[in-house]
Protein backbone atom coordinates (compact mmCIF):
# COMPACT_ATOMS: atom_id res chain seq x y z
CA UNK A 1 0.00 0.00 0.00
CA UNK A 2 1.70 3.08 -1.24
CA UNK A 3 -0.16 6.21 -0.41
CA UNK A 4 2.44 8.32 1.37
CA UNK A 5 1.13 11.74 0.03
CA UNK A 6 -2.14 12.43 1.08
CA UNK A 7 -1.05 13.55 5.06
CA UNK A 8 2.52 15.29 4.82
CA UNK A 9 1.08 18.20 5.80
CA UNK A 10 0.86 16.95 9.00
CA UNK A 11 3.71 18.65 11.25
CA UNK A 12 5.62 16.30 13.99
CA UNK A 13 4.18 18.52 16.61
CA UNK A 14 0.90 18.47 15.05
CA UNK A 15 1.35 14.74 14.49
CA UNK A 16 2.73 14.74 18.62
CA UNK A 17 -0.77 16.16 19.55
CA UNK A 18 -3.05 14.03 17.85
CA UNK A 19 -1.12 11.14 19.65
CA UNK A 20 -0.80 12.35 22.73
CA UNK A 21 -5.00 13.25 21.92
CA UNK A 22 -5.72 9.54 21.10
CA UNK A 23 -3.87 8.06 24.16
CA UNK A 24 -5.57 10.10 26.56
CA UNK A 25 -9.14 9.18 25.18
CA UNK A 26 -9.02 8.66 21.64
CA UNK A 27 -10.26 5.62 19.56
CA UNK A 28 -8.22 3.14 17.23
CA UNK A 29 -11.89 1.05 16.16
CA UNK A 30 -11.69 -2.94 14.40
CA UNK A 31 -15.18 -3.98 13.89
CA UNK A 32 -16.54 -6.66 12.06
CA UNK A 33 -20.12 -5.61 10.75
CA UNK A 34 -22.45 -8.08 8.89
CA UNK A 35 -23.09 -6.97 5.08
CA UNK A 36 -25.51 -9.61 3.39
CA UNK A 37 -24.42 -8.58 0.05
CA UNK A 38 -20.96 -8.85 0.51
CA UNK A 39 -18.91 -12.27 -0.67
CA UNK A 40 -17.73 -12.94 2.69
CA UNK A 41 -20.88 -11.51 4.71
CA UNK A 42 -18.96 -9.00 6.47
CA UNK A 43 -17.42 -5.45 6.19
CA UNK A 44 -13.96 -4.94 7.96
CA UNK A 45 -14.13 -1.31 9.29
CA UNK A 46 -11.56 -0.01 11.09
CA UNK A 47 -11.44 4.01 12.06
CA UNK A 48 -9.71 6.55 13.95
CA UNK A 49 -11.84 8.47 16.41
CA UNK A 50 -11.52 11.92 18.74
CA UNK A 51 -14.10 12.86 20.65
CA UNK A 52 -15.36 15.73 22.65
CA UNK A 53 -18.20 17.10 24.04
CA UNK A 54 -20.92 19.09 21.47
CA UNK A 55 -20.51 22.01 22.72
CA UNK A 56 -16.95 22.07 21.72
CA UNK A 57 -17.51 21.10 17.93
CA UNK A 58 -15.59 23.64 16.88
CA UNK A 59 -12.43 22.06 18.13
CA UNK A 60 -13.70 18.61 16.19
CA UNK A 61 -13.74 20.66 13.06
CA UNK A 62 -10.48 22.29 12.69
CA UNK A 63 -8.99 18.99 13.41
CA UNK A 64 -11.03 17.62 10.68
CA UNK A 65 -9.86 20.44 8.31
CA UNK A 66 -6.02 20.21 9.64
CA UNK A 67 -6.51 16.48 8.63
CA UNK A 68 -8.11 17.13 5.16
CA UNK A 69 -9.82 13.94 5.60
CA UNK A 70 -12.61 12.16 7.12
CA UNK A 71 -16.25 13.70 9.18
CA UNK A 72 -17.42 14.84 11.74
CA UNK A 73 -20.55 13.34 13.36
CA UNK A 74 -22.87 14.76 16.19
CA UNK A 75 -24.44 12.34 18.62
CA UNK A 76 -26.65 14.04 21.66
CA UNK A 77 -23.74 15.78 24.22
CA UNK A 78 -20.53 13.79 22.19
CA UNK A 79 -19.24 14.33 18.57
CA UNK A 80 -16.67 12.24 17.09
CA UNK A 81 -14.25 13.54 14.53
CA UNK A 82 -14.02 10.31 12.44
CA UNK A 83 -11.11 8.80 9.93
CA UNK A 84 -12.93 5.64 7.62
CA UNK A 85 -11.12 5.33 4.67
CA UNK A 86 -8.42 2.60 4.80
CA UNK A 87 -5.62 4.20 3.16
CA UNK A 88 -6.04 7.69 4.84
CA UNK A 89 -6.31 5.57 8.34
CA UNK A 90 -3.17 3.30 7.24
CA UNK A 91 -0.84 6.54 6.65
CA UNK A 92 -2.38 8.34 9.78
CA UNK A 93 -1.44 5.46 11.80
CA UNK A 94 2.10 5.27 10.48
CA UNK A 95 2.87 8.44 10.72
CA UNK A 96 1.08 8.63 14.22
CA UNK A 97 3.38 5.61 15.45
CA UNK A 98 6.81 7.13 16.44
CA UNK A 99 4.53 9.26 18.75
CA UNK A 100 2.27 6.81 20.22
CA UNK A 101 3.14 5.48 23.63
CA UNK A 102 -0.40 3.47 25.37
CA UNK A 103 -1.80 2.45 21.63
CA UNK A 104 1.35 1.95 19.28
CA UNK A 105 0.16 -1.77 19.95
CA UNK A 106 -3.29 -1.17 18.55
CA UNK A 107 -2.04 1.09 15.81
CA UNK A 108 0.61 -1.61 14.97
CA UNK A 109 -2.25 -4.10 14.49
CA UNK A 110 -4.68 -1.89 12.45
CA UNK A 111 -2.00 -1.18 10.27
CA UNK A 112 -0.74 -4.21 9.82
CA UNK A 113 -4.91 -5.39 9.30
CA UNK A 114 -5.30 -2.89 6.51
CA UNK A 115 -1.75 -3.90 4.85
CA UNK A 116 -3.40 -7.16 4.42
CA UNK A 117 -7.03 -6.46 3.44
CA UNK A 118 -6.18 -7.18 -0.11
CA UNK A 119 -5.17 -10.42 0.54
CA UNK A 120 -8.73 -11.18 2.11
CA UNK A 121 -10.69 -10.51 -1.25
CA UNK A 122 -8.94 -14.16 -1.81
CA UNK A 123 -9.05 -15.78 1.40
CA UNK A 124 -11.16 -14.88 4.35
CA UNK A 125 -9.76 -18.01 6.59
CA UNK A 126 -5.69 -17.01 5.66
CA UNK A 127 -6.87 -13.52 6.42
CA UNK A 128 -8.97 -12.80 9.40
CA UNK A 129 -7.95 -15.36 12.44
CA UNK A 130 -4.30 -13.83 12.47
CA UNK A 131 -4.86 -10.27 12.71
CA UNK A 132 -7.90 -9.78 15.04
CA UNK A 133 -6.99 -12.97 16.96
CA UNK A 134 -4.38 -10.58 18.48
CA UNK A 135 -6.49 -7.48 18.86
CA UNK B 1 8.83 34.41 38.30
CA UNK B 2 11.82 33.09 36.28
CA UNK B 3 12.44 29.43 36.41
CA UNK B 4 13.16 28.91 33.08
CA UNK B 5 15.87 25.97 32.93
CA UNK B 6 14.20 23.16 35.06
CA UNK B 7 12.16 21.51 31.79
CA UNK B 8 13.95 22.71 28.88
CA UNK B 9 14.96 19.33 28.52
CA UNK B 10 11.34 18.30 26.79
CA UNK B 11 11.83 18.76 23.20
CA UNK B 12 8.86 20.14 21.21
CA UNK B 13 7.54 16.50 19.79
CA UNK B 14 7.12 15.79 23.93
CA UNK B 15 5.09 18.94 24.50
CA UNK B 16 3.12 18.89 21.73
CA UNK B 17 2.00 15.24 22.99
CA UNK B 18 1.25 16.05 26.20
CA UNK B 19 -0.79 18.77 25.46
CA UNK B 20 -2.78 16.91 23.30
CA UNK B 21 -2.71 14.21 25.92
CA UNK B 22 -3.90 17.14 28.33
CA UNK B 23 -6.53 18.30 26.21
CA UNK B 24 -8.17 15.46 25.65
CA UNK B 25 -8.77 13.69 29.15
CA UNK B 26 -5.95 15.20 31.30
CA UNK B 27 -6.58 18.44 34.27
CA UNK B 28 -5.83 21.45 34.94
CA UNK B 29 -7.21 21.69 38.54
CA UNK B 30 -6.82 24.93 40.74
CA UNK B 31 -8.46 24.84 44.02
CA UNK B 32 -8.86 26.69 47.46
CA UNK B 33 -8.20 24.70 50.44
CA UNK B 34 -9.20 25.34 53.69
CA UNK B 35 -6.12 26.09 56.27
CA UNK B 36 -6.42 27.19 59.60
CA UNK B 37 -2.93 27.63 60.12
CA UNK B 38 -2.45 29.72 57.31
CA UNK B 39 -2.87 33.52 57.25
CA UNK B 40 -5.19 34.06 54.95
CA UNK B 41 -6.85 30.81 56.08
CA UNK B 42 -6.64 28.79 52.94
CA UNK B 43 -4.34 27.17 50.62
CA UNK B 44 -4.40 27.75 46.79
CA UNK B 45 -3.56 24.50 45.66
CA UNK B 46 -2.98 24.61 41.28
CA UNK B 47 -1.89 21.01 39.67
CA UNK B 48 -2.03 19.56 36.34
CA UNK B 49 -2.96 15.71 36.39
CA UNK B 50 -2.54 13.22 33.56
CA UNK B 51 -4.75 10.45 34.45
CA UNK B 52 -4.59 6.37 33.31
CA UNK B 53 -6.15 3.25 34.56
CA UNK B 54 -3.81 1.35 37.61
CA UNK B 55 -3.32 -1.53 35.37
CA UNK B 56 -0.59 1.87 32.81
CA UNK B 57 0.76 2.91 35.93
CA UNK B 58 3.77 2.34 33.89
CA UNK B 59 3.03 4.49 31.66
CA UNK B 60 2.63 7.49 34.29
CA UNK B 61 5.85 6.78 35.67
CA UNK B 62 7.38 6.80 32.53
CA UNK B 63 5.77 10.72 32.33
CA UNK B 64 6.74 11.62 35.32
CA UNK B 65 10.27 10.13 34.78
CA UNK B 66 10.46 12.23 31.55
CA UNK B 67 9.67 15.29 33.24
CA UNK B 68 11.18 14.82 36.30
CA UNK B 69 9.32 16.47 38.48
CA UNK B 70 5.71 15.65 40.07
CA UNK B 71 4.44 11.86 41.55
CA UNK B 72 2.42 9.52 40.98
CA UNK B 73 -0.78 7.94 42.70
CA UNK B 74 -2.30 5.17 42.69
CA UNK B 75 -6.22 5.41 43.84
CA UNK B 76 -8.06 1.94 43.31
CA UNK B 77 -8.99 1.46 39.49
CA UNK B 78 -7.04 5.13 38.67
CA UNK B 79 -3.82 6.75 39.17
CA UNK B 80 -2.57 10.37 38.32
CA UNK B 81 0.68 12.06 37.78
CA UNK B 82 0.21 15.13 39.11
CA UNK B 83 2.19 18.02 39.50
CA UNK B 84 1.75 20.47 42.83
CA UNK B 85 5.18 22.45 42.92
CA UNK B 86 4.00 26.02 41.73
CA UNK B 87 6.91 27.14 39.59
CA UNK B 88 7.14 23.39 37.78
CA UNK B 89 3.29 24.02 37.12
CA UNK B 90 4.20 27.61 35.89
CA UNK B 91 7.30 26.68 33.73
CA UNK B 92 5.43 23.71 32.43
CA UNK B 93 2.00 25.37 31.48
CA UNK B 94 3.94 27.97 29.78
CA UNK B 95 5.95 26.08 27.74
CA UNK B 96 2.92 23.39 26.68
CA UNK B 97 0.90 27.20 25.87
CA UNK B 98 1.79 26.83 21.89
CA UNK B 99 0.77 23.28 21.77
CA UNK B 100 -2.51 23.53 23.97
CA UNK B 101 -6.36 23.75 21.89
CA UNK B 102 -9.21 23.24 24.37
CA UNK B 103 -7.49 24.06 27.71
CA UNK B 104 -5.43 26.63 26.67
CA UNK B 105 -7.65 29.38 28.12
CA UNK B 106 -7.90 27.40 31.56
CA UNK B 107 -3.81 27.27 31.08
CA UNK B 108 -3.30 30.94 30.78
CA UNK B 109 -5.39 32.00 33.69
CA UNK B 110 -3.49 29.56 35.92
CA UNK B 111 -0.33 31.32 34.90
CA UNK B 112 -1.36 34.44 35.94
CA UNK B 113 -2.77 32.81 38.98
CA UNK B 114 0.71 31.38 39.78
CA UNK B 115 2.17 34.50 38.83
CA UNK B 116 -0.01 36.57 40.97
CA UNK B 117 0.91 34.29 43.96
CA UNK B 118 3.31 36.78 45.75
CA UNK B 119 0.91 39.95 45.90
CA UNK B 120 -1.77 37.13 47.99
CA UNK B 121 0.66 37.55 50.49
CA UNK B 122 -0.15 41.11 50.83
CA UNK B 123 -3.84 41.87 49.74
CA UNK B 124 -6.24 38.68 49.82
CA UNK B 125 -9.25 40.64 48.58
CA UNK B 126 -6.90 42.29 45.62
CA UNK B 127 -5.82 38.73 44.20
CA UNK B 128 -8.67 36.31 44.28
CA UNK B 129 -11.58 37.90 43.08
CA UNK B 130 -9.52 39.11 39.35
CA UNK B 131 -8.18 35.71 39.31
CA UNK B 132 -10.49 32.77 39.90
CA UNK B 133 -13.71 35.10 38.77
CA UNK B 134 -12.40 34.07 34.89
CA UNK B 135 -11.94 30.48 35.88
Amino acid sequence: MNNKAKLSHLTPEMLAYMAGFIDSDGSLIAQLVRKNDYIFKFQIRLSVQFSQRTSRKYYLDMLRKEVGYGHVVVRANMSDFVLTEARIVCEFLQLLLPYLRIKKKQANLMIKIIQELPSARVSKEKFIPKSFAKW
